[in-house]
This record gives C-alpha cells, sequence and structure tokens, in this order.
C-alpha cells in the first residue's frame, strides 16, 4: 500500500490561517488568545470533516486522532504549536500541526487502520519569547512538568499571568499543577520550518534533528554607570554605561568566535540593547538595558560563554567604574532526539527518495518537553528561506509536500 | 571704592527659581515654555525693585540695564540662559544671569556710576539638546545669526516649531530672519557652573574660560542588519545590527584613548544607543540607533574622529553584512575666549586673592555666539559638584559669592 499525504488539505488550511491571523504586516496568533484560539477551531472542524475523534486536554492543548486497531498501545503524537509571535510568519509552528493532519487525512483517505492510535497535537503556547516567558508552557503543561512559578508568569502584552489566560479561555490552570500527564505516546514526532539557512544555502530540503539545545539566558540584564554632560566630561572622569555595554557586547562576541575556532557549536546573541529614556542627545548614558541569549546542545559550551560573560564583568566594573546586574537567569537543559526513530526517519526519505541531512536544532521547540518527559522524539526540519518569527518566512510548498512524504512513509513502518 | 555684589540677593532668587521650577524630580524650565517665561518674569520684578531698565527683544531675549554715564558707548554685557533640560539642576543658566543682576545690585546699592550701560542680559532657549536641536536661538537671534533653517526646528516635546512656540509666547520670529542684531556690546561675560569635575577635583573654585569646543554630531544615526532567529541562525549567516554598533562604540572608545594619548583634547560620546522595538528575546536584532557627540576646541581632532568613525563603518559593514546611516551631521565651529577679558578677570581674581584656573570649557555656551558674532567674550566657571544637566547639581553659594567678587572687580576695573 502506497500511502501519500493530502498536502491539499495542508495548503488550504495555510491559506485560511493566513487569512485569519494577518495582522496588516505579518501573522499575529496570540498564545490563549483569539489567533490561537481561531487555528484551534480551524483543525476541530477540519478533524470532523475527516472523521477524527477529538479531545482537548484541561490546558488547552487538542487532540486529534485516528484510533488504531489496538486502542491500548500508546499512540503515535505527531504536531506543533499554533501560536506565533508577533507580526511573525504563517509557518512557525502550523506546519508542524498541518503535516500531522495531512499525514493522517492521507491514511483516512486510503481506509488505511493504523495498529495503534495517530494522533495530531495542536499545542499552545509554544513561543515563550513572544508571549509567556517561561519555556514551553503548553506541551510541558500537558506533560505535568508545569509549576506554580510557571502559571504566574505574566504574557508581555496584557501583564495577566498564565493562569489568569488559561482560565479566560475555559481552561484549569490546576490540572497543570498536579503534575498529571494529559498524553502519553509511544514517540513523538514534530516537523518544524528550520529558522536559520543551512539547509536552503547546502541546496537540502530536509533536516533530520539531532539534538535541541539548552540555553543560559538573562532576560533583563544591565549596567549602571553615571549621567553626566558629554560636552563637559572628560573621559577619565566618566561611568559610561553605554560604553561598557558595547565593550562587553564586543569582546563576548569574540570570544565566541573563538570558541567557533576550537570547534563549539553555539550561539550567543545580544537581543537587546539600549540606553534607558534617561539618555538623551549631550547626556553620557548612565544606564543601559540588555538581554543574552546562549544556546548550545554542549551545555559545557553554554556554560564556558557565562564563565567568560562573569571575566568580562568584572573587568569592564574596575576599569570602567561601572556595575553589571546580570538579573535572574534562566534557561533550560538540552535535549538529544530519539536514535530510532531518526533512523527511521532516514529510512523512510531513503525509500522516498528525499535528500536530507542530520543537523542540530538551534532554536528550542516542544519536542524538547517530551524529550525531557522520557517520551522518544525527534524532529524533522524543512528548508525555508528568510528565516522565521517574521513576515518573510517562506517555506516552499513542495518541500513541505516531501516532508509530509516522509512521514506518511515513516507512519506506515512504526504503526504496520 | 569698594564694590561688593549682592549675592543674598542672587541666593533669595535661586531659592524662589528652584521653588517655581520643580518638577518633582529635578528642575524644569521649558525653552519658549512656561518655566524659562517664570523667570524671565521674576528677574524682571527684580530688575524693577533696583530701577533697572528693562528692554524685551523681538524674539524674546531679556535686558536689565544700568544706565552708564556714557550712554553712546557700547554696554558691558553680562548674562546666560534661564532655560533648563528637563529634570535638571537650579544652577545650569541662571547663575550666569543671577551673578549678573547680584553685580549690578552691588553697584546699585553702592550709588556706582559705570561709565558705560552694564546689561545683564536673560537669553532663551539654549539648552538645544534637550528642548530644540539647534545651537544657541535665544543668543544667536539676538546677533542676528538665525536662519529660516533653524526657526524651523521642532521642540522635542510638543514637535512644533522654533517660530511657532516663539509666536506663542507673544514673540516676533520674522526678526531673527531679517538679520538685524538686537544686542550690541563691548563685552560679553558669562559665568556657569562647570559641567564637568576638573575644578572639583583640583581644589579650585573658579576657571577661566580659554575656549568654548566645536562640535560634530550625529543625533539620529542607525545601522540596518536583518532581523533573524537567535537560536536557529548561525554566526556565519548573521546581520546583527547590535554586536555591529557594538564594535563602533568600542573601538571608536578605543581610538579616544589613542588620541589622549598623543595629547588631544577630546570629548567622544554615544549618548543613546538602543536597539529598536522591533527587536525582542530570542530575534537578533535587525534595527540600533545612536547618536554621537564629538566635541574639541581643535577642530582637526573632530576631524579625525570622524575620519576614523568612517573608516570603522566601511569595515564593519563589509565584515558584518550591515549597513549604517549616520544621518544629517550637526555641529558647531570652536570659539577663542577674548585674551583681554581673560586678562582682566584674572586681574580681577588677583586683586580679590580668589584661586583660579585656566581651562577650557567642554560644553557649548551662548559666549560661543558672541564670539562668532565678533563680540569679545569670556566665561567664568564656578566650582560644582555632581555634574550637570541632573537634579543634584550642587554649586557652593561660597564659591559662588567669589566668581560674583571677581565679576565686580572686573566690571569696576572696565566701567571706570
Amino acid at each position: 500500500m502506497n500511502l501519500v499525504p493530502d498536502t491539499a488539505l495542508a495548503a488550504r488550511l495555510f491559506d485560511t490561517l493566513r487569512e485569519r491571523s494577518f495582522d496588516g504586516v505579518g501573522i499575529t496568533r496570540v498564545a490563549y488568545g483569539p489567533g490561537e484560539a481561531m487555528a484551534h477551531a480551524l483543525l476541530a472542524e477540519e478533524a470532523g470533516a475527516l472523521g477524527l475523534e477529538r479531545r482537548v486536554d484541561p490546558i488547552g492543548n487538542q487532540y486529534l486522532t485516528l484510533p488504531g486497531a489496538d486502542r491500548a498501545r500508546l499512540p503515535i503524537v505527531i504536531g506543533s504549536h499554533l501560536d506565533s509571535v508577533p507580526q511573525g510568519g504563517n509557518f512557525d509552528g502550523a506546519a508542524g500541526v498541518l503535516a500531522g493532519l495531512a499525514a493522517v487525512a492521507g491514511l483516512v483517505r486510503a481506509g488505511y487502520q493504523p495498529a495503534q492510535d495517530v494522533t495530531v497535537m495542536c499545542i499552545r503556547a509554544e513561543e515563550a519569547g513572544a508571549w509567556f516567558p517561561t519555556s514551553y508552557p503548553g506541551s510541558r503543561g500537558a506533560l505535568g512538568m508545569l509549576t506554580a512559578a510557571d502559571l504566574a508568569v505574566r504574557r508581555r502584552d496584557s501583564g495577566r499571568t498564565l493562569a489568569d489566560h488559561m482560565r479566560q479561555e475555559g481552561f484549569d490552570p490546576a490540572f497543570a499543577e498536579r503534575g498529571e500527564r494529559a498524553v502519553q505516546a509511544a514517540a513523538f514526532l514534530e516537523l518544524h520550518i528550520e529558522q536559520g539557512p543551512t539547509l536552503e544555502t547546502a541546496g537540502v530540503p530536509l533536516g533530520i534533528v539531532t539534538g535541541i539545545p539548552g540555553s543560559r539566558r538573562f532576560r533583563a540584564a544591565r549596567v549602571l554607570g553615571e549621567y553626566n554632560h558629554s560636552g563637559a566630561t572628560a573621559r577619565k572622569y566618566r561611568r559610561d554605561a553605554a560604553v561598557a555595554l558595547a565593550e562587553l557586547v564586543y569582546r563576548l562576541d569574540a570570544y565566541w568566535v573563538e570558541m567557533e575556532a576550537r570547534g563549539h557549536h553555539l550561539v550567543c546573541t545580544f537581543c537587546e540593547m539600549a540606553t534607558t529614556e534617561e539618555a538623551g542627545f549631550t547626556k553620557i548614558a548612565g544606564e543601559a538595558r540588555f538581554s543574552l541569549d546562549i544556546r548550545a546542545v554542549d551545555m559545557a559550551a553554554c556554560d564556558a560563554m557565562v564563565a567568560r560573560l562573569h571575566g568580562l564583568v568584572a573587568e569592564i566594573e574596575a576599569r570602567r567604574g561601572v556595575r553589571f546586574e546580570l538579573g535572574a537567569e534562566s534557561g533550560s537543559a538540552p535535549s538529544v532526539m530519539d536514535a530510532a526513530i531518526r533512523a527511521g526517519l532516514a529510512r523512510a526519505a531513503d525509500a522516498r527518495a528525499v535528500p536530507y541531512m542530520a543537523m542540530a536544532s538551534g532554536a528550542g521547540h516542544d519536542a524538547a518537553a517530551f524529550a525531557a518527559a522520557g517520551i522518544p522524539a525527534a524532529m524533522l526540519f524543512v528548508r525555508n528561506q528568510n528565516g522565521s518569527h517574521n513576515p518573510h518566512e517562506a517555506m516552499a510548498l513542495p518541500d513541505f509536500d516531501l516532508a509530509c512524504q516522509v512521514i506518511t512513509k515513516w507512519l506506515q513502518e512504526v504503526t504496520a
């Protein structure tokens, strides 16, 4: 039996999602907000048309299931998130859900019954950087891994807590605190657009992900100097927060170059950097704020960067008369993707003659939460132009179709 | 005849000004706005009490004159500005006006008639960095040096033009455009708090200013890169505006150190530096904005810094895949203070046994406009703690009194 995914269905749903969440500049689907709710409703409707079982867990993740022959067996779960960053693109997140739906629709159209349940999971609130400053609250909530502290984080736009927003959408944050699992799985597979140019540059449509990096993050750091008159204050009397921060940024970037030259893979990004409102022309900056995001699959590389960060901070403080406050540190542990699923995906790609390469993820994904919960997890990356988290994401539908074919072939093997 | 200034009068007026322009944090006297108008009205009232002649020119500068024996001779003008930066200090500007009034009041109390008119000038709108982004519009307007372009600059808080604000306060911007002079003078003397720590560190109460620096300024520069995902974009694919700006700031600062080591006197300040609103955690910055203020009495030093700026920009653009837009450049020529007045002030200080040192100004002042107009001009700096342009300016009244004594002694010599 040669199963084929219903990529046309996915294409239609991409268009509908775009129409319903275009904000004038890009795509906005607010986590636990209207855009995300719209996308969940759309998937519910399509699942109904396909005759899939539908379940929503107490915190709002949605499960669309093609029943297997043996319902006692753990399901195969395929999914990703349906929220987006503000003014983002249409594919980041949604592509993983629609790939699952396209594959399952292919099974339905063919009248194929899998050995066990196959579930498309629509996950809530993955875009932590944009909405809730905590990692993967939707998937971690489904996996019994949320804490009271996670539920108390505040959404950046509204200032209200994750728990509040869950309740407002009709869900039950208390469930998440009980540590129960809303989902079990034999395997979790997440398709996602690659968010960098590696596949595009290599001319390869698919990536099989080896691991998801861990991170060490400083979201609200600052350096304090002293405001002074820019004309009247000689260099030796200055405590210039802007120059102090510039030195830190420049020299930590130079250390990254050194680390790369020694063969370490990591990223180090000063995402935000700004003198404060009190600054102004003819003033020496007395304060500057910044955020720093360090990630690597090998945590030792993160740790080395943070050690250098602390060393530079001490040196710059002493020499420039400023004081750094790095603020609270957050972060996550790295995840290794399941070797058996990766091997299965490689076999499926070979069987379909689809080119692929093995690659580490740069970003975090819901698959990391599944891996952390002890569930075999893997990811497929699809080539994508113009990066992600912007309106210009440009995954080509033929590439997406190749990925759906690989997933379908893999599903056929694991559900035989 | 041993003339003494009426420093007690100045002390009382400092207190009144502070009461009437305290904004909850510091002192705000908006240029062509309510705080400045209040200060002008207060000075008018005190001048009336002293029996001085009062005149207001068509753009709002106020002249309070003790008539001389020969009214045909050019007057001696002593003054400064009455506006302040937002949340600034009480002394920046006002001290120069009150020093003039204290000295003239001393002459009045003693029944002393000068040979020529002695005029206290209350100048408008000197704090260009805070309000109108052009240099010394009040004094330049009185000296026939404003252009239509100057009158079209917009006040930072209101967004309305200088001409609009002049009209709103009842003045006539058309006068300024005709190039006529509202003031003539044999000499212009401006007392000002020192805005750096040089006098305080040296333990000297007064500075006799040798010159006012020229400047080269980039008030609205930016660097454009490309927004991308901070986790998923390898170093070699990045066009990071934040790191590019950090490199520029750090390396231009290093060049300043080199210039100082070679004996050049200058200042170089990145007053503002910020990634834009589109930035956010987990994004690589696609744009960063900055402002740059370079000043030196020797313009060759400014020019060398700007040449290095352009060199660094080209190098960083090529290596980091970014593009700098330095925007419009503004600036001013340096001014040399009049040697004869400086010598007279030194004689007066020696006669009163007041310690002083010669020093360059770091900041620009109205005296520069007088010098540019060909009027012999000079400045006295008074020791001041805690810098300027902030609520913590802390000129000690005894130091101010020493300066008023020097001015009075000098006045006695030049008006004999």
